[in-house]
């Protein structure tokens, strides 16, 4: 049994994962930590991280950046590893992360879901054989009409683990529409298609000779991120002081 | 019994257009065309056009450019139909072939599949439904490594018969990368992924709320072009002056 | 504006539709009607159908099979044209329901989703052209491995719009490896994929001579459903009395 | 340098790897053997193997099952490693082949693609994680309509792969309309798509709580059975005696 504690606990996020260890026997939610207490939850909910003294085997924050370096403390003081899902933290709080990370496990990753991650691994072993043999890389994203930034981040981080594998040898290539020339073999095409409420597809595509494999993972729903962190939260139970991502959990 | 005869016979689609016909009970060569006569052909083969006096109910012509007003005027002389399948034609060439199709019929496309032509039509629908409730459209085109321009003229074929249903109202987006924004209702994304040697796949997709909609073509080989030529042969056959095209054949 | 009174308001396709129509300045819901009245509402719940006394536009029934009657014929009295989204009724209560449409304007379809519906009218031109030229069909559907039926209803009703166009010339084939021969012209093979969460895709697949026709449709939830509703709730408003489904919306 | 042997040279598939080799810097074909010798080739033709004392690195064999155990003594008397790539052998010749084995280097693959036997192998490591995470697996093949057996070969070979990784859990099923029933976590379903020319697709999907991986695979001609072997080739180059596949080749 793992025994969690909940940081953002009343957020969409924090519901949703409630909802998720409810129906999972070797999880349980100890503790919630939110700024307001408005909900009703199957544990205590602490409004001030410092008055909550549960004992517990992970905690997933799921909160903002703001107050990132008191959670951060609180998980080292207490000497339980950490699932890290807050968004849009600062180059310091990724130092700070960082620092903690030394005397406290950490676990932090661009995308929460396993099949992202899974594919994140696997088509580094795709490259090393089919690019070798002369297959062409590309990578198609879809996501919702409200996405600000494109590609994203897991576009990016699909092809950041193809290119590592190959030396770094691509060039990334966001559009074609102004050069009339054939593709390049050191090119790795990234086309962000958007629209509707796509939650999340990222097509990852290995074009060769008469032949093509395709690395393809969809999200129904930001459930796969909740039930990710509990994974990873699983996981971490346990593990020495040191930083980890979800790649680690899928070893 | 559609009786054609096929100029450029001895070219790639022009050999692949005579094994098709071998086993179409409904048309058949009657001469071909060529500058060359390397081939067996079960047909009588002229190197030069004026010395072809047979008889036929249709042209399909698959030669170059060069030439081109030569074959027109046959075709105007003899009063046969047209299939023009010379791609690279001039404006001027144009010009002359609008004025020959005052004179007889004639019958051009950017694509000569079936599968496309439909898709063209199909999508004005589904926008006039789908765009008219919200629905984002999209269009991802993949082709081959070789290809010199994107996108391709058949994406460019199915986005301007969207945007014609929609009263123009579309922008043709090609790169998303360079700004930070949510995506505008009169975005119209196009992406190009080109790998390997791919022969076309043209998907148009309609994005909405929590559903998508996409209408896919794909070509396995050219094959498909020289099919649709015969279909358009047999379609032209005792046809009236003008100018036609692979839409017309599906009516 | 659309006045809507919501049957079966406090179930979960119920409290969806309240979230849709909220955001929506075209329809609002003016009553709401539920056995149990336990969740708060921007509109007044009746827990008995006869103490409802709102004038309205039009009438959603996404309550169950049970009482089915007693709220056609309240749509009757009052002569509110219903959408009835009921699943699981009996031939009787189907019954019910035709005579009932002498009456007033009822709609019912197997399917609520705008882009199936859509789907089920193109498929039906798109066989017209490509059937007759040759090309097989082929259907391939996904959903939860919650589902008790296969193949889908929505995936039938797809191929019956083929079938119907083509003169009800195809056999449905479930199962392809009981026998070792070739596939006939006249099958038209359904099949079932079950795994995970998935809400539901359809894919109608149209393969002739290298070339390949999809038109796919994937729901991402439930909302689809609710929001066909409220597209059909606007269409019926001021319909004469008569049997409408989905397709209607569409014409 | 990889000196090639080429049975079968005048046949589809030897013609096809004549074409090839001659664009390979690293390959050439030595020799070519085939009961007829109708065809201009740039290398010396015998029509019986008994003649052939040219020296090479390996033998690819696209001959028919008629004459197998011959050319596999040629193999092995000349110590020349050897690809097979001829179907329909009888269960004696597949005897015959396994000593063979013992005494030259002999590959042997149900499918001599480059991007299949890659997805055989990381089918196998996505199992692991994601079947053991409670995903469920289903296969969906599409081939053309003259294709006999369903599911094919390599489908089976796909299911095989992740089936051995998982302890021989799984029971293909391969129709699910004859019971109203949800689906077995044991179940992995194999699906078979026929239409068209379509040359052979594989997807293998596995579907977990709100997210899909799926890994696809599409042929656009048999020229990748033909490249596949010639990489076989250059593998086998050298190698000591022993029965190897396709995914030796990828290790």
């Amino acid at each position: 049994m793992t025994n969690i504690i909940m940081l953002g606990c009343n957020g969409r996020m924090g519901q949703m994962i409630t909802d998720i260890v409810a129906k999972d026997d070797e999880a349980q939610i100890v503790a919630g930590i939110d700024i307001v207490n408005n909900r009703e939850n199957p544990y205590p909910v602490f409004t001030d991280i410092k008055d909550c003294d549960v004992k517990a085997d992970a905690i997933i924050d799921f909160s903002s950046a703001n107050g990132f370096e008191e959670r951060m403390d609180y998980a080292v003081d207490k000497q339980i590893p950490i699932i890290v899902c807050s968004t849009g933290l600062s180059d310091e709080q990724l130092d700070y992360l960082k620092e903690a990370s030394k005397k406290v496990a950490v676990l932090k990753s661009a995308n929460m879901s396993l099949g992202v991650n899974l594919l994140i691994k696997l088509v580094k072993e795709a490259a090393k054989k089919l690019a070798t043999e002369g297959f062409d890389v590309e990578i198609v994203e879809k996501h919702h009409n409200q996405k600000l930034d494109a590609p994203s981040g897991t576009a990016l981080a699909l092809a950041d683990s193809i290119n590592d594998e190959m030396g770094g040898q691509y060039e990334y290539v966001y559009d074609r529409s102004k050069v009339r020339q054939k593709r390049d073999k050191k090119e790795l095409g990234i086309s962000a298609v958007r629209g509707g409420t796509i939650v999340g597809e990222h097509d990852v595509i290995f074009a060769g000779t008469d032949e093509v494999v395709t690395f393809s993972h969809t999200a129904y729903s930001r459930a796969v991120f909740a039930k990710g962190s509990v994974t990873a939260a699983k996981f971490i139970k346990g593990k020495a002081a040191g930083l980890y991502d979800m790649a680690d959990v899928l070893m």
